[in-house]
């Protein structure tokens, strides 16, 4: 396929599948002929709005499905090959700062190293308490980003209303979860949905926006 | 693939998913190289045994998840080319007689006949209320099953206890909900595992039981 085709790809930090979908994506991306549009939304904020919770608490209770999810996840990182993948000991982390950090380093032109670095501390080689101001400033230090910037511009209160729309916007258009992502107005939802995607472009489903 | 890889494919003829799972098995399993191997396991059983309930229950309260499950029903269904598919107006349909009826199928040699008349009959063109005996036994007839035989054989112990046994082997496998898979001792849920699966065997990971 020559044609590129642009999926909206919706993540917050504190979600490990976010995480896992963004390990894979470069190779899906150059494989499918994809181009991903990052955009934060806050997890929390959906889940508050639409009444959700996450997998860790939905599952409480349920006898092998808690282990089955965890199976899923070791398969994905098998299958697409992701060098590190450790879950957060800190977990469930307020991604608060981290989020509002993306929308400053969407606004620096740095996302796409802003985003990389946060994953990466929150659930790869090394996890951090990623919801410690001091934490996150080190942490982005570490990985060469303007730390003093970022932190500065968290509170800027045009980038809390950014990120309000953002999630606003995404429960609008369907969204209960992350990581989700959109072509065109089609909806998918979670990191096993990449092979949706792909046989629905394949078919021309998705690409007119009349998945079904 | 030459080599024919045997998938376990646990059902219950009161999960819409598993019949979609099951209209889209023939096309896949010719194409990829799969032998599906049909057993019949009782999903309130394993709903009592895990403290599970099915997504119709679980959405209930949550903002757009219940409209996303849908909506990927109907994806689903058009990428699978699927005929004919309505939900059931009667669900959720008490599935202890014709999941019995389908251990006597399996004993009788008519399990692929009886699996295709009866998932028709819960969710095909004309959806029925499949836990009504009469409308059990007029079904299977239209169908050309040997009614009488089957809806005599249901009130076996022996083929009760059979559907017992399979639950519990189940539940023991880690089976949480259905469709549910085995490739080896390797556990894959739901409709959308298929992609999961064939992209497991094309690397060789299931099929050693070393899926991660």
């Amino acid at each position: 396929m020559s044609r590129v085709t642009k999926v909206e790809f919706l993540y917050d930090f504190g979600s490990p599948n976010a995480y896992l979908a963004h390990e894979a994506i470069p190779a899906i991306a150059a494989r499918v002929g994809l181009e991903f549009e990052y955009v934060p939304v806050l997890l929390g904020g959906v889940f508050k709005a639409t009444g959700n919770v996450s997998p860790a608490v939905s599952t409480q209770g349920i006898k092998n499905k808690g282990e089955y999810l965890m199976r899923e996840v070791a398969r994905f990182v098998r299958r697409h090959g992701i060098a590190h993948f450790n879950f957060n000991p800190f977990f469930p982390v307020n991604t608060l700062q981290i989020m509002r950090g993306a929308v400053v380093a969407q606004r620096e032109g740095i996302a796409a190293e802003y985003i990389d670095a946060v994953f990466a501390h929150t659930w790869g080689a090394a996890p951090k308490k990623m919801d410690d101001a001091e934490v996150i400033r080190a942490a982005l230090e570490e990985s060469g980003l303007p730390a003093e910037r970022i932190m500065a511009g968290i509170a800027d209160s045009s980038v809390k209303q950014q990120l309000i729309e953002n999630t606003q916007r995404a429960v609008e258009r369907g969204v209960f979860g992350m990581p989700a992502f959109f072509v065109g107005a089609e909806h998918y939802f979670g990191k096993e949905a990449f092979a949706e995607i792909e046989q629905d472009l394949a078919r021309g489903f998705a690409r007119d926006g009349a998945g079904g």
